[in-house]
């Protein structure tokens, strides 16, 4: 078979299993991949391979291949950081002091308003780069920071700017139910039914989201408001994921397990009943270990009673100003880790497989399998377990986007 | 002036107050940096320099300037990793299992005493390079793995080889009391007078030392053998510095304090006749949050209690291969604030002056100052607190090393 590219001579980490919930990483000690057009057209033992010719042959010397990696929950486009917040926050202000100085989600909110989509693509390159830079092949940009039909269509044209400005694949998900702004102040109600009526149709009429998410919270919205959005997403075909059950147990889970969700995000919160409807639904549990470190939370997420369910947990940055300013996949694995008490197996997983499930994007990437999208992370370690241990190293060797 | 080079209109954090105490960063908002043969001339404002010439001027557009950071605390040089025995943790074996599948620190002591001069030194680079990469530019490096008198000098050369190797200032300390080897089972006295009598006396002839560690603890060293190897570092010169009260509180502070130590490091237990007696002594509390991350240590080192009675604070990586696979300054320094709410000046004064400090070498580096090192890092930033706020992102844009 002529193919354009062989990588031989490589061990192979192809989370076969992981895409089954068999939660090992399907290594293969002496593998082969074989791309064709930008996708694997053989990805497994050198001594089952069939005849192979290859426009170019890389020879890996033994390092090992992993899929790329995919980050499945990023806010990576916004205005602004909130560096001066948590200057003031360290130095003792008080949550009104800091309001008062103008921060929180608010001052993310005017920062992403006043900014042009050059900026916003601007602003965010450097945040995607260092995704890019540890074998990030796929990554998720969510709007919520404009708050406005305006704004949040910039936000998402922004990020699909992002896809055309880097060799990576961008996902975008229209998140308009992030917060309510301060015109819909005590009309959180009218502010859903304008995301509903007038801003979702622009923005799926556009093609400019991939799904739709919303934050199910006693701070941002109820549960009734998450399922008015979540009917809107079905009537324009897209669909849905939740930031659910973060701080408090609204039954975000259950909700959005209903409502058939991609994933369920966040989760500290999440009771049985919730899991019981994800595993039932096929749901993705998305744990953001940076989010929990950052702000302080003490209260795990269910990962014992998740794992019992078979729920397929991913792992994601949450790369976000407020409470995630996180640009490593491979630092949430560590954090994945080392907080959670996820397996190496599992933080893999979590970043490939389980990624690619939350993205609804499973059949078409995250693992190496012969048919699916040749992104690849080629790294320079002795054990796929170096990924999770190491803290701030980076030991990536090169990374394949589509073939490339 | 004529000068070799000058940095100009550039924003600078020049750590003095830091260096006395004060606690600011000493910031500058017009600043010009000139230097010489390797040493800093001028730091300061524009409007107050001397008439400046140079061969080189650097339009630095705004950008942040701070002294290159400093790593006072590494075991950098060592065999092996323990990645495998990370992985086995997570899969719940216990320390039972792991000693018995060759884990532990005797692990690491004999992947160090397998492997040659070289391969240590190929082996630390990787990691080396890590820290330069975000303008490290003085890396303390311990023995401790070798314990034996061949295995400890070969690492201790190892060490000196890494400054040949890269532009950067390497600092050893020999810390052969680091535990106790097999082969003085149940004869920790026998081992410390071998360290004592022959080790490092060859050590220090050989000039392979600039300082003298050891750690205090019952599952390591006594107080008394501890003082017998600061006893021993003072015969021959050397300043002694201490692992001390990290699981528990044998007033190894204290101990470290009435030798005149340059540090005390970890401290998670230390009392408050402890932190007095490092004010009076000006020793340095040198904290290890990746350490007290990764091994998901609960008792926080009496950060207020250091505050209030005006001992310096320096923060390093610890990076080590079984309790702190730590390899970035950036992330030591939000682990600082994150983890124990250490200020932003205070992070930045841990990595700089106070780093210094705890090395010895105050007078002649880690702030910017004329006279001192031209060792400099320079940030593509708006404000210092973007360095200690970020996870997993590098914003250097330049680092010089002695001038260059
Ligand atoms: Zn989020
Ligand atoms: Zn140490």
């Amino acid at each position: 078979m002529l193919t354009d590219t062989i990588w031989k001579n490589a061990r192979l980490a192809t989370m076969k299993g992981a895409a089954t919930g068999a939660g090992d990483i399907g290594a293969v000690d002496n593998g082969v991949i074989a791309a064709r057009d930008g996708r694997i057209v053989y990805a497994g033992p050198a001594a089952d391979a069939p005849a192979l010719d290859a426009r170019e042959i890389v020879d890996c010397a033994g390092r090992w291949i992993t899929p790329g990696l995919i980050d499945c929950h990023t806010h990576l486009i916004h205005g602004g950081d909130r560096a001066a917040e948590f200057e003031m926050r360290l130095e003792g202000a008080s949550y009104e002091e800091i309001a008062r100085g103008g921060g929180g989600i608010v001052s993310t909110m005017r920062a992403t308003r006043a900014a042009s989509e050059d900026d916003l693509v601007a602003s965010a390159l450097p945040r995607l780069d260092a995704l890019i830079a540890e074998g990030a092949t796929t990554v998720e940009v969510k709007s919520g920071y404009g708050l406005d039909g305006t704004s949040e269509i910039r936000m998402l044209r922004a990020a699909r700017a992002l896809g055309a400005a880097r060799p990576v694949s961008i996902r975008t998900t229209f998140l308009g139910a992030h917060a309510l702004p301060p015109e819909f102040a005590g009309n959180a109600d009218g502010y859903i039914a304008l995301l509903c009526d007038e801003v979702l149709p622009r923005v799926a009429q556009q093609g400019l989201a991939d799904a739709v998410d919303a934050f199910c919270e006693g701070i941002a919205f109820s549960p009734e408001q998450t399922a008015r959005m979540f009917e809107a997403a079905a009537r324009h075909g897209l669909p849905v994921k939740l930031h659910a059950d973060q701080l408090s147990n609204l039954h975000g889970a259950a909700l959005a397990a209903r409502h058939g969700a991609l994933s369920a995000d966040h989760l500290e919160h999440c009771d049985a009943a919730g899991i019981a409807a994800m595993a039932r639904a096929g749901t993705v549990a998305t744990l953001l270990p940076g989010a929990y470190y950052f702000v302080r939370e003490t209260r795990l997420p269910p990962v014992a009673a998740l794992r019992a369910a078979g729920v397929p947990i991913a792992l994601a940055t949450d790369c976000n100003p407020g409470t995630s300013p996180l640009t490593s996949l491979l630092l949430t694995m560590n954090m994945g880790a080392t907080l959670f008490r996820l397996t190496v197996a599992e933080c893999l997983a979590g970043v490939t497989a389980h990624a690619a499930r939350a993205l609804g994007l499973l059949a078409d990437r995250g693992t190496l399998e012969a048919g699916k999208r040749c992104d690849l992370a080629i790294w320079d370690i002795e054990r796929p377990a170096e990924l999770v241990y190491r803290m701030g190293f980076n030991p990536l060797h090169a990374r394949i986007w589509s073939g490339q």
